[in-house]
């Protein structure tokens, strides 16, 4: 189940949290990790999720995660509930490991990967004691990734179940015979506006040459897809295929999002002419 | 003195400062601790410690160091007197070291600590020359951890002082026969109002049941205290005992910072119904 | 070319972009690095490069590269050019690799290595694919800095060339008898802004005693040199040499850009009174 040449470097945690950079959460975290596991390698990916946005959780280690190692355990804490009833989770797709609470946030990470089992963590005497009911980065998953980075088995954490809690992640819908709405799923620090669409909600968008189109934003009415960041004018608001696998709105060299006055959570219309939309509601 | 099972997997060098992330300052510190000692691993607790303030930074490192494996070695750098008199410091509770300027930024781990010694770092052929007058994290206190990771006996590094800069944080007061006033010591990523209450200060307050209270900040007055940060209502405001070991004021999935009107250095005040308070004045 | 002692211990990959901390961009690339070399060590030197700001990239990276072993590999990626067609470099000093997009980035470390090689990498069998035309840092320099920490030799990645780009910081210039013209290249986490001008632009004003000088930016006239942050008074205004080399404009535990009204771009003069200045226009 392990790489051996991953474990004989140290194996490898990695965090995404929604902790920021301006307290002491993620070094705690860190000193956990590496009380029980020294010789771990512990990775940054991102501790500016949104907070308490499990959505952008989801997001953010759905586009990491697959380019680590085999055997590399990811830490995913965006956990609003913490403390409450909401379950640990230990989630195995047969090369990485993820630690997280039962809230979703892996969801998109299941909806890519066949066959992944799931455990509910009740093995306590992995935790930190007293387990606080305020900071389970510390007290439950912390120790969870150190011991598994230890090599712990991962069955030795808890049972297997399948009531875990899992949403999908907004999908565009018809709206009229032409048209598909759908939303921004977030901003991206360049201030591109990355959408839910894919190139199967609209493949005739990205046939070449391009079906006839435009999109919609705010107040604004976009008719240029590019291939690249740097191929449009200034000013210009134009689509293209960003590496996230979504279509994005953006601008060379200047935020698409405060040039269309648009945001997270914005609607999105692509209105093809000429061509009925499959509906690609679900 | 040090834990040889981390020593076998690389000394441990840990990062607290108010470098923030926009500038060279913490990439600097790492290539001269690399240099001295390429087996160490570097692990950033935080750079966004507010700049010049001393007080956050003996918070932010007091809430880490103690998770840490033993041996590790800790370099917090919050200096507003970089380049003055201001001595540097090589401190070592017997399982830590700690790197730092003698300015009390390391105050609230000899609150926490027996035993401590403390050491003046004079061994100037340990810095970087020149040592420049406003990058001492550069060139002193990087290559000092540099040498203390590397094995380099701390003694080496100056004498033990005892009248080194040590603060007290803020402490609650009586405010009257019923009442204590207290500070709010920072504010977290979340919103979270952290005060200076502990349960020492108001053990009625996190008895079971508790006494009966309000705590006022601005104007707005709080009657509840909650386990949990998601077991309150929306736009509640409510005590709960954080995992720092202080009263925070908090908020479900929102900032009590915002929803208070308060912030850092907002006073706090809690009134206790039927019950005089102890003083716990200093 | 290599440090065997930084070998022994793991390679070094260190990274510096433009990427901010608020999405999964950083995370991903650090994936790539280890999957293909899980023993090396990744440092972070700074993420919070200006957004597309080619010459704040140059400034970070050149104040911070030295500093760390033999054979670190260096990634910078500024890359508004990102899917263009400006080529990927792969540049050695003898000493450091740095792997980086060919739009100047690394002219600054140019101005100080002498006989440095750069090569176009096209050795596209390195790169992951299908290579992105939005994220070659996943696709092309984190793989390329993988193998280079691997062990594959530079030569293997692509030819020399000598037609890059290199641009030159902006100098200070004669502006009248007395005067010398300067700009603010940025401002730092302090808010100290840290102007163009070098000892080597006016020697008279680092010598001991120093000319007779006024330094102008916005409607502020600066008449005080200090050897550190901590030797003014409050809200004073004055000029120190800073450890990037350059003259900066400070103020004591407060932001020096605010006190001036001032920032990134804003001119800077200097009088010097009783002597003419020597011409430093290029």
């Amino acid at each position: 189940m392990r790489n051996e040449d991953a474990l004989a470097n140290g194996p490898i945690v990695t965090l995404t949290t929604d902790f920021g950079h301006s307290d002491h959460f993620v070094g705690t975290m860190k000193g956990v990790i590496l009380n029980i596991a020294p010789e771990a390698q512990i990775i940054d990916i991102c501790h500016s999720v949104q907070a308490f946005d499990i959505l952008d959780g989801a997001l953010t280690i759905t586009q990491a995660y697959s380019y680590f190692p085999s055997g590399t355990t990811h830490v995913v804490v965006v956990d609003p509930g913490v403390g409450s009833a909401r379950r640990p989770l230990l989630m195995s797709t047969g090369k990485h490991y993820f630690v997280a609470p039962d809230n979703g946030v892996l969801s998109l990470i299941m909806d890519r990967e066949e066959g992944v089992r799931v455990r509910h963590i009740t093995g306590q005497h992995y935790f930190l004691q007293p387990v606080s009911s305020t900071f389970h980065a510390r007290d439950v998953f912390a120790p969870v990734a150190g011991y598994l980075a230890k090599g712990i088995d991962s069955q030795k954490f808890g049972d297997e179940i399948s009531d875990y809690v899992r949403f999908s992640a907004p999908k565009p819908k018809a709206a009229g015979d032409k048209t598909l709405r759908g939303v921004v799923l977030k901003v991206d620090r360049f201030g591109n506006l990355v959408t839910n669409f894919t190139p199967h909600d609209v493949p005739s968008l990205f046939h070449s040459p391009p079906a006839r189109f435009k999109i919609v934003i705010g107040n604004r009415e976009i008719t240029q897809l590019h291939n690249a960041y740097a191929d449009a004018l200034p000013n210009e608001l134009f689509g293209i295929l960003g590496s996230m696998g979504y279509l994005e709105i953006a601008s060379t060299r200047a935020s698409a999002a405060q040039l269309a006055g648009s945001g997270k959570g914005s609607e999105v219309h692509i209105v093809l002419e000429g061509a009925a939309v499959a509906s690609s509601g679900n």
